[in-house]
């Protein structure tokens, strides 16, 4: 009788790019945790940061300097095997807190290891989006490229999002309970990410 | 006592970038007539055409030669002072018929008069889109910035949209009664759409 | 003998969206300067607001408390006819401080006069966007979109921008002199969006 | 003495989405046919496919009948673990020729396996673009997030691309020799797709 393997851990970093500080409610937030839940379902474990409670500043280094909060991030993106950014949609577009995390992950393009390979590549996106209405595809658009165009990889159907019908303005907080579409969506998503960032850890990209 | 002066005649074309030819039912096709209605209640007069319904050629000239039917149209669109794009959503992008048309009409970059402004200069575009769920946003997106590249000018709120909640299969010609806020929408943007059509047909831009 | 009219004064706001401060170079600084001169040569007067120099709050109402700085740039705004956004290009997208501020202005959507017309209704918006390569169109989309959702005109061609090579690493402020094709396409521009302003400041939308 | 396990075929399918059928020259198809070739020397087969070549209609089903040449597509794309999808820049877009081949794909969602999984899934996507100016990383964009939509996953730095100076008029097919960051992009785009192909194909996504 033999044992089956074990299978490797896999952590997650969950960035909200709510514009609102905490405590005050959000959506991205709650999408957030429910892929979070889903992931740890899979068997990884993870964390959420919300990004606003931290001094992040603009740029597109690694370090900005003067008390940035985003090395700190950062070194928990690193030590992450998946990351998900969970944003909000305002004018059918991502929130500026979600373009500034984008932007920092841009200094990732000069951040190699000696076989040529960025620090991201191996690791795993996710993106969870929602809003009152309209623009979750195409959010995840821009994240999508932004996040391949910085290393991480791209496990089959990524997304989960939530909007209302046209011109509406429910947030996805107040929806009870959660719609199922979107639930069935999140757990696909989790189940693809963890079983990517397994098969990528397990056997890393070649040297580039 | 004196006559209020007679407004000049505003002519509209609507091109309908629905994927399926006559007579399937097209959503894209109800809106675009609640744009010309609506055009119609302030003044200006229009038709519809359909584009898939004729040989218009993948290109990017103003005649791909051999049958190609957007000559044809092309002439309606320069006999008129509104442009209005009416497309669906797929994948929450422009359809590809919409991304056809944007095509024909780059050709227009290279058709100037003896001022050197383009002959769609000082026409006016709006912009209509319908689909089961999300993408409105984008497309409008997509279609301002090659409408304006393309010389048209774009009057305030110049677009209108239906979408239903995310994942649901709702086409928006089975919504009854047509949704309130689409519909004020869309009578914004054809007022304003005459308004600014009268405007530069009695200013025209100066040479260029 | 009669007298020509005089022409309205027609008064530009552009909104530098860097993420630099001041007194670091900027190369969407310099395309938004020469913006300001266009208009200018077309008669109107104006000044630029380096976002990243105030501090303007994450948020999507007209003033988020607490020493933001948006109300003054937004009075800045609702005394002038034509706003300029001029930003850099990060991950062929807009930069975050870009996506800040049109957030901010999604705000105008609550604020209506007696007539049910924004604030912003009748203004005119020009975009101008400058990066070492690629992502000028989608920066541009993204903009007009925004611009036109809150209430803005968009006067024909009325994007100016710069992009190097693909993958190449030049800054605009480094090209000497400003290359022609940018330059001819920052004056016509200008031209149209002082033409348009002048037209809607004498004619009014209709009330809404 | 132990054998190394002998690698998996891996096989791709290229489609060509150039507006220009054959014997036209295509810049991408030029493209197409490097990145098939840095695939090859990553041990994969494949072929290339121009799509406007073949009576492929506008829809969104698997067969629009009467003479359809998606089917036969269909068909090679489903023998193969990587699809890459070539296409042209036009208005700063995706070609209308790509945009109806990623309204075919559409179809995909209704295509399962008996454990709830796309056919798609376990496939690879790469995409690659040129145009003469600007667009290459919202085409991407657009690309991507259409592609994982319908099932596919993205390996790290999936895309290629080269796109001349703002304005400018160069065919990537007149650009001798080929960019050298071009050309080094592709290899990286080409080394990860087979990387991820041959993974996912050892260790397909569970149930889904």
């Amino acid at each position: 009788m033999t044992d089956a393997p074990i299978p490797a851990p896999v952590r997650a970093l969950v960035l909200v790019c709510t514009l609102k500080p905490s405590p005050t409610d959000s959506s991205a937030q709650l999408v957030g945790e429910q892929v979070l839940a889903q992931l740890e379902d899979n068997g990884a474990t993870g964390e959420i940061v919300r990004v606003v409670d931290h001094d992040v500043r603009f740029g597109v280094t690694t370090d900005e300097g003067d008390g940035d909060a985003w090395p700190d991030i950062r070194a928990r993106m690193l030590a992450s095997d998946i990351l998900v950014v969970a944003t909000p949609i305002w004018l059918g577009q991502p929130s500026s807190v979600c373009k500034m995390v984008l932007e920092r992950l841009d200094a990732e393009l000069g951040e190699t290891d000696d076989q040529g390979r960025m620090l991201t590549q191996g690791k795993v996106a996710v993106v969870a989006v929602v809003g009152n209405e309209d623009g979750a595809h195409h959010v995840v658009a821009e994240c999508l490229q932004a996040l391949n165009d910085t290393g991480f990889s791209i496990p089959s159907l990524a997304a989960t999002y939530w909007v209302g019908e046209a011109m509406q303005a429910t947030d996805y907080r107040d929806v009870e309970p959660t719609p199922e579409k979107t639930a069935s969506t999140t757990a696909v998503a989790a189940t693809n990410a963890v079983h990517l960032a397994r098969l990528l850890k397990a056997a890393p990209y070649p040297p580039q």
